[in-house]
């Protein structure tokens, strides 16, 4: 398999989009068609899920209406399948919230001409709660 | 292709044993083993190596002889390819430096009975610097 020499920006180019989506309540239910209705897994503060009707009723349940969010690092490298792996470092604001932050790891998974988000994992950097 | 049903004692127990020889400069070298020499990839603070040779190069550049680590998650996830997707959140002290929190990515593939780092990013939790 070959590696994608595109890596960097497809990793820059997804989170961006993602978190277009995800950070506007109104078009975050648009990220179920980035994941996989069977294959993707998603492990959200530590709840493991599994395919994008799991995974949306997670997004979906967030209760917070309002993000400021802040991307400090994206790191990106190219796997053998064609696929990219994603890291983000970041801080989060939701609604009237402390910032905290947070870390996100993505793995696009290449299907046609796009890709799919086969694995994601979201922690807050919180430490001792 | 299987999932590892075992994917989470796997994850645990690759990062014990990933940082106890990480932790300990005069058994570091031996995480040579852990890489392969041509499809290992390593992203540390931003910068990218390949190779278990560079890989152990930057490790071995490493000044700091005292590490505190304190390990606040392991999340795992099964890859379609029997290998294992692992975020580690800790916080770190080196030397006498303030502690900082830092997030570890690690990709492990299968080879015979056991697992190499395909992938390993790296992070200290510092915004703004």
């Amino acid at each position: 398999m070959a590696l994608n020499p595109q890596y960097d920006a497809i990793g820059k180019g997804f989170v961006q989009q993602y978190y277009t989506l995800f950070d506007d309540p109104a078009q975050r239910p648009n990220l179920v068609n980035m994941y996989n209705v069977e294959t993707s897994f998603m492990t959200f503060e530590g709840v493991q899920l599994q395919g994008a009707v799991k995974i949306m009723e997670k997004l979906n349940s967030l209760a917070f209406q309002k993000i400021g969010r802040i991307i400090t690092a994206v790191d990106s490298q190219p796997m053998f399948d064609g696929g990219v792996l994603i890291n983000v470092l970041g801080q989060l604001q939701t609604d009237d919230d402390l910032p905290h932050a947070y870390f996100q790891t993505f793995v696009l998974k290449p299907i046609a001409n796009s890709f799919y988000v086969e694995h994601d994992m979201f922690r807050l950097a919180l430490h001792n709660v």
